[in-house]
């Protein structure tokens, strides 16, 4: 927002009724005229209350680049589940789905702790062409089946914009990955099949491209968009990446949006997923998406952020009373 | 740490069993014979329980670079307060102490809400050097003289070596802030004093330069160091810097050390300190320090991010709600 | 790299000769038996070369993960030029293909310079879904024919697996451009044209990311791959990126591998093209790639970062003159 | 700065004649007025310029809150030697003094190649406090007696305010270290010394940040700052920090600042400084400052970054060839 003050305010005054609503402002001036600009890193206020500070002339405000984000409401049903209503939602799986049996003996597990998501990859993109690349198609079967089997959604990852018809029906929620956050083409092929996103949010993404790519996926049908924050880069090697929960409670409490949060890929740390599955809720996330997998010592791909089932099973307990009021 | 396989090792059932325990690995050979490289980003394990496992026949590990960092005990008594018990501690107050009248007033108003530290800047360092430094001196005795008439501990900070002698009496716990975590004859000054420090962590400082800084601290003759996490600088100005959370579940859930957040200074946004301050002590946080102060829209400075008293009471009571189990 | 020292081995005479061949090194140790590992930002140096160094039991080095990146040479033909044989490269054209007209002008203003590649995008990824996406497959025809027309080669960006049948046939470098760096179904679609390919550097993407991005297409069929350096994300907001020519001078210097600097999108200023294009070849930047428009008032995508033609010519004989020793 | 247009303007037309200007602005409306917000990352203009604009009502300007340093030369005298005239200024010498005869020979090696500026700390500021601090006092006076049998100029960090007496008659130029660029004290008490002042940028500073300190330094009695880059930190290992040559262009050739740049704490990589040497000159540097050693291998602080002198001697004559047009 841009302040205009009329020629005979009082500028120190103005200044001091705009930050005691918690506004941030830089002083600018043409001929004798004060304007101050509202920086970014302000609380939210509504610019009509700021209209009634004495010495304001104007206030300019810039129009949303993402309408449909903003419309969106804050509670989402998704397969039945409502995500963002305030009871936490548990979405977890292994890494990647690695074989039927391995999948239904997940899913029964989970079921039975309150998980309503199973996730599971079964394209996996990755970062040396010679690293394991999924199951593929198969996989995708095996991940349904199980799921139905045990009553649960299915969350699943699409990497190329030929696939979305393949992997559209088998899932309740269409995954994007970080990699993928400002692939256009992928955004457009995944929210013509009018099924919701899971839009994870991209490495070195700000917010504003971040909702903006949810407009994306809104504009090319995507009935509604959860966030899922999963760590961004930074400076230190002691967690693997660095989890943003600023950014969870900006987008939960400011912006009236779902997010989901990703512990196992923000830290990559087996002993940090409890306390920082908790403080996501506390933040305002509508739940978590953790790694779990029965021996993480022989999983195909991350077992070392993967959680045991029975390590789970605590941190499940932990997270739905952080829920309760 | 290194592993080092034995010479009829299967490297890939090591891998298995190290991934299994949580540790990323990166794989490096010498002739025939592996040895395993254990990332930073791993979760913490004992070397020893690596001993026994089958192919291992050495796993070296790097001496601590802090080892009375290491020593120091999970939970601080400063002013017959306990840091680090499970209990949140609160510590409250205006960012600079503006005249001896308000310092009393908020005093006053933040002992009833349960906060046991009061908080107050006597000397400021600012950005430019045009802004507000502070009432100096006066502002010192002010704010011992409010906190104890209100039975309240002093948390304040130090700038400079020379004025260490003069401030630490008047405090209970010395803070350096994040500019200066680096100053290491502001460490040595104010650690000879013998008093607890509040440590802030540096905008761009590495957890281990953070121990590494209280090191500094305890090699000179503090006591103790409670560690507070304010924020680290990042790409995006939606919020003023970037709240590590999982550095705090780090240094209390896997150090074992006290930590306090600064959910003012880490968003600058009034608007997002009640979901973080809760998060903060969900991820494991001793407690919170918060700007608070009875009319923002007047204050001095930082005016922009200081919570009205009112809606202090409310995060107060959050906060305390979200210690109990 | 580990070093492993000898039982009898003195560690401080050690690690001061890994310190004199420019080696960072972390002592580690099991039993009384002393491990260096070596950090990833020393400078490099040949394994063999450690193993004559007194005390020194054994070096163990990771095996690439990017076998046919290390593989390729340093200069690539792409269209008749050397790219990186030392005589510096100009890509230069308008952000967007705007029209025939405008691409012919163009084209024959900039061979006249001594640019032998044309740029110029036909698909365009924004950051917004509201924003101008280019003119598409007829903004292709017309680049082809300006530059054919002037004796150029062509540069393009292609965005989805689906269009590039129609794109590899018109381009002779085939773009990636940073948000797709990691897009895996792009890379192995272009790659199988079996042209060369110019990869952007992701914005928050490591160097080692980077090569295994380049490791995928030379996999998946691409003859050679040309890096292209356009900025990082970080915490500056006085260029729109930060220009990381330390990153430049390692592909270029250690690695042998060609690297194309693109200034406009790493600054986005103006101001800063031409002394940065000098800085890129003497850091060995093997060329440039500067936007440039005949009125960058009249742009329809990024006209504040293009050059008018003009200024453009001056950039490209301070670039051509730099790169004569 | 903010751009007012008239109620009659054709926004379109306007925001196309500013970008035609290297403008990135931000469109905000109040009623049906609109204004333009012009962005940090933006070419710098005159903003009498912009009010010719056809539509444009009004340009306001911020202040700027460095008038000292925008009022200094960009040419500044250091004992006898010009920095920034043009030719490449070279400051070398070893990280730390280690002994009088090792300071007296380099200095004569140095003062050979061109070199005008002998570095060397008598006092180091060190991450860890079991590190090597400095020989202290009597490193100084080798130091100052190794340049003058010469005909050097000293730089030398000073890290404390109770030492800047000590060291200030010792030196022609005082480095402030970049751990204490917002050191207020120290700043304060080294500017009241009236000598140049050499001020590394932070880890993490902002331009604007580093410009705030430069101007502490003028308000409190320095005559001059000479800036120096040497690395911000960033997300990547393979260098230690990363170097932004942005950043010096925009001093140098925006601002008109004299600037130094330090490869050696930039990369920390021995066989990365000669090209960087090479690109910070061509980006408008005023000159290097490179550590060097005659044995690195033997060197008590940072040998593995410390070129040998021969390798130095290269670097010299290529930063001096850099240098002439």
């Amino acid at each position: 927002m841009i302040v205009t003050l009329t020629a005979e305010a009082e500028p120190a005054a103005v200044r001091r009724a705009l930050a005691g609503r918690g506004l941030w402002v830089r002083r600018l001036e043409a001929g004798g005229r004060v304007q101050f600009y509202v920086e970014p890193g302000s609380a939210r206020v509504d610019a009509e209350s700021l209209r009634g500070i004495a010495g304001v002339a104007a206030v300019a405000e810039e129009p949303t680049r993402h309408p449909r984000v903003d419309a969106q409401p804050g509670v989402v049903e998704v397969g039945g589940v409502s995500v963002g209503s305030g009871a936490p939602v548990l979405m977890a799986g292994p890494c990647s789905v690695e074989s039927e049996a391995q999948i239904h003996e997940v899913a029964g597990h989970l079921a039975a702790l309150g998980v309503t998501f199973l996730r599971g990859g079964a394209f996996k993109t990755r970062t040396s062409p010679y690293s394991f690349q999924g199951h593929g198609e198969p996989a995708l079967t095996w991940l349904r089946e199980a799921a139905d089997a045990s009553g649960l959604n299915v969350v699943t990852e699409v990497l190329s914009p030929e696939r979305v018809p393949l992997l559209a029906p088998m899932t309740d929620l269409i995954q994007i990955g970080s990699r993928n956050m400002q692939n256009s083409a992928l955004l457009e092929a995944a929210a013509a099949e009018e099924k919701p996103i899971l839009l994870k949010r991209g490495m070195a993404a700000t917010i504003e491209e971040w909702l903006l790519a949810g407009e994306h996926c809104l504009v090319h049908g995507a009935p509604a968009v959860v966030f899922c924050e999963r760590g961004i880069r930074s400076f230190d090697s002691s967690t693997r990446n660095l989890l943003d929960l600023g950014a969870v409670a900006l987008l939960a409490r400011v912006h009236g949006l779902p997010v989901i949060v990703d512990p196992s890929h923000a830290t990559g740390r087996r002993d940090l997923l409890l306390p920082l599955s908790r403080a996501a809720v506390a933040a305002g996330a509508a739940g978590v998406m953790v790694e779990t997998h029965p021996d993480p010592g022989s999983a195909l791909s991350d077992g070392s952020q993967a959680l045991p089932l029975e390590a789970f099973a605590e941190l499940a307990r932990a997270v739905l009373a952080e829920g309760s009021p």
